[in-house]
C-alpha cells in the first residue's frame, strides 16, 4: 500500500462542489492531501481544501497541466475533458473513474447501447444525432427524449407527448426511449476497487410526490420485497462488472408494474442517491468512493439505522444571498441533519443543500421528513 | 435566530488542533464561516478553516485582536489568555465557554474549591503555592499530586508514594488529592446552551491496560448496572448546573468500589472521552458544541450502535515524518473509522489520532478494538 495518511501523496479532484465538498470531509478525516479544480473561484470547496486551482474542466490544457501535479485524479462531475485524462492516463496518471468509462457514461446513447451490448436490461431505445433526423422518424408517442450530453437533475430530460412537443426540444444529438410506467423508482451504488472487491449499498427508493411527479425524498432501505431488492442488487453488480469502473457507480433503476428491473442510468461517482449514507451507513459513500480509488479495501456498506434525504432546494420566487428559514424548527426534531453546501446565492430550484433524517424506525423517519420538507424553506433575504 | 448558515457571521476558535480540526467537519456541513488562532502554522486546522490566524493563544495582544475580528468566540484548548477573553466579553462579545468558567477550569485548586462549594461529590484535596509549602505538611501517603495549570494528558500529575517520591515533583502552585482506588473510570459529557437547555451524553469507560496502568479503550456505553449510570449522569448535570456553561463540559469521574460518584475533573469542551460520537451518536459532540454554542435547539445525545475508541499515539523508538503501520489490515475489518489528525512528526506518545470502532453488539466492538490496537502502529519512515 502507498502512504496515503499525513505524507506527500496529492489527490487531485475535478470539481469542487457539493459532491467535492463531502469528500473533503473525509480526506480530512484521514488527512489525505486534496487539490481541487474548478471553474468557479467561489466554489463549494474553494476555501477548505489544502489546494484549489480555477479552472475550467472542459479545457484540454487546464486538466492536462492539473493532472501533471497530482499524483491520483478523480471527479466530483463527469463533464470533464475526456481528451486529456486519456493523454494523463497514457503518460501513466492513474485517473479513477477511469477516462474509458467516463466516456463512456458522459454519453446517453453511448452508454444505452454499452447496457444492450452487455445484456443489461434497459428500455429500449434510439439514437439520433440531431433534432432533424428525429423528426423524420415514425413516432410512438409518448416516448422519453434525453440530450446525449451534459444534462443532469432533470435538464435535458423530456417527456414527449405528441408531434408539437417535438418543437420544444433542442436540436441537438439525442436519443429517444420508451416511457416506462413504474412502481419504483430505484438505485443502487457500488463500489470498486483495483483489486476487483465491489459491494453494493442496500437498495434506495425515491418517493415521488403524488402530483407534482418530482422525487420528494430517497429513502434507504426501499420499501420493496427482498426479492426485487436482490434482483436490483444483482443487476446492479452486473453493471459494475461490465465497466469494471473503479470507484463508486451510482446505477438508477425502475421497478416496473410486473417488478421488472430496469437500468436507466448511471454516473460513475458519488450521488445524491447515496447522501442518507453519512448519516446512516457504516460507511459513508465517500469514505467509500476514497477506498476505492486508493485500492483501500471497501466498508461496511449497511446500514445502522434507517435514513431518508430531503433536497434543499431554491423556493420559487427568491433569488438572492441566500437564508434557509426556520432552520431552528428543524434542528429540533430527532435525528435531523441539514448539510448546506455553501452556495451564496440562491435561485428557484438550485440545489443548495439536503437535509438527512435518521431513525431505528422507517416510518417514523418518513413522518419527521415530511415535517422537514413542509417547514425549511429556501429563500433569499 | 441569527442566520449563520452561509452568511457573514464569523465563528472565531482558539485553537487549531486535532479538537478544531473535528469541529470544522461540523462548521463546513453547515457551511459557518471559521477563522482560527493558534501558535503553529502548520496546526491541523491550518489549511483548512475558511481564515487562518497563526499566533499565541496566551498573549493578550493577540487574543484580543483576534475576538475584535470575529462575531462569536469558542475555544478547542482551555489554555487561553483570559484577560483578553474578559475584556472581549466586557466589549459586549460572546464567548463560550464563558470565561469565567474557563477561569474556574483553567485552575486545577479552584476546580477542586468550586466542587467542594457546590456540594458536589469529589476526592478531599488540599491546596498549596509551591513545593516547599507542600513539604512542611504531615502527608498520608500515597497520594496524587497536581500541577495546579497547564497539565494534560496526564503531564502534571503524579501519585506520591513516599517521602522520596516528593524530589520528583515540580516546583509550582499544586493540589494534593486522596488517591481513590476506583471500579472503573467513567465520563460523561453534558451540553447546554443560552436558553439552558441541557442534555447528557450516555456515560462511557476507561478501560485500563492492566499492567501499564494506561487507558485502552473509551467504551459506550460503559458497561455500568442502570443505577450507577443514573447516579453519574445526575451528577454530570448538577456540575453542568454549578457551573451555567454554555457548550460542553466532559466530566470525568471515579466509580469507587462502593458504587459512589466523584467527580474527578472537568473539561468545557468537545473531549478525547466523546471521539466515539462521531460514528456512534445521533448528533456527534462536535455537532453538539457548535449548536450549544450557537443557542440552536441541541441534538439527540444516543446512540445508534455501540462505539469504542482507540487513541493512536506514537510508539516509543520513533521519531520523524510519521507512517501509519498496517493501515490497510484495520481498514479490513467491520466498522474501523481512523482519525488522522495531520501531524506530519510522530514522538513517543504524541496522540495522532484516533480509531473508532462501531458494532451492534457491544462485546464484538470489543474484540474488534483489540485486535485494531494490536494491528496498527504509529511509526516514522
Amino acid at each position: 500500500m502507498k502512504n496515503y495518511f499525513s505524507s506527500n501523496f496529492k489527490l487531485g479532484v475535478l470539481g469542487g462542489g457539493q459532491l467535492g465538498k463531502m469528500l473533503l470531509t473525509e480526506t480530512h478525516k484521514f488527512d489525505i492531501y486534496t487539490s481541487i479544480l474548478d471553474g468557479d473561484k467561489d466554489a463549494p470547496c474553494a476555501q477548505i481544501c489544502n489546494e484549489f486551482h480555477q479552472g475550467s474542466l472542459m479545457d484540454f490544457e487546464t486538466v492536462y497541466n492539473f493532472g501533471k501535479k497530482v499524483d491520483l485524479l478523480t471527479i466530483e462531475i463527469e463533464h470533464v475533458n475526456i481528451d486529456a485524462l486519456l493523454k494523463l492516463e497514457e503518460e501513466g496518471l492513474e485517473i479513477y473513474p477511469q477516462p474509458s468509462v467516463l466516456q463512456i457514461i458522459q454519453h446517453k446513447g453511448r452508454q444505452k447501447d454499452f447496457f444492450v451490448k452487455n445484456n443489461i436490461p434497459t428500455s429500449s431505445h434510439k439514437r439520433f444525432s440531431n433534432l432533424n433526423e428525429l423528426k423524420t422518424e415514425t413516432l410512438n408517442f409518448p416516448f422519453v427524449w434525453k440530450s446525449a450530453q451534459f444534462g443532469y437533475d432533470g435538464t435535458g430530460v423530456k417527456i414527449v407527448k405528441n408531434q408539437d412537443d417535438l418543437n420544444l426540444l433542442a436540436n441537438t444529438d439525442c436519443i429517444i426511449e420508451e416511457l416506462i410506467p413504474f412502481k419504483h423508482e430505484l438505485a443502487v451504488i457500488v463500489a470498486r476497487n483495483k483489486n476487483g472487491e465491489i459491494k453494493t449499498y442496500p437498495v434506495v427508493e425515491m418517493e415521488f410526490h403524488p402530483e407534482a411527479n418530482q422525487v420528494e425524498y430517497v429513502i434507504c432501505p426501499a420499501r420493496i420485497s427482498n426479492e426485487v431488492s436482490d434482483k436490483a442488487r444483482n443487476i446492479a453488480l452486473k453493471v459494475a462488472e461490465s465497466f469494471k469502473h473503479i470507484g463508486l457507480l451510482a446505477v438508477e433503476m425502475f421497478q416496473t408494474k410486473n417488478d421488472e428491473i430496469l437500468v436507466n442510468e448511471v454516473a460513475p461517482r458519488t450521488h445524491n442517491s447515496g447522501h442518507y449514507s453519512i448519516e446512516a451507513s457504516y460507511t459513508s459513500q465517500f469514505e467509500q468512493h476514497v477506498r476505492s480509488i486508493l485500492n483501500l479495501p471497501l466498508g461496511n456498506t449497511a446500514s445502522k439505522v434507517a435514513g431518508i434525504m430531503v433536497n434543499l432546494v431554491g423556493s420559487e420566487g427568491f433569488s438572492g444571498d441566500v437564508v434557509y428559514e426556520n432552520m431552528e424548527e428543524i434542528l429540533k426534531m430527532d435525528g435531523v441533519t441539514p448539510h448546506i453546501y455553501g452556495k451564496k446565492q440562491t435561485r428557484p430550484f438550485r440545489k443548495m443543500g439536503h437535509v438527512t433524517i435518521v431513525n431505528n424506525n422507517l416510518n417514523e423517519a418518513r413522518k419527521i421528513a415530511e415535517k422537514v420538507k413542509n417547514t425549511i424553506k429556501v429563500i433569499s433575504k
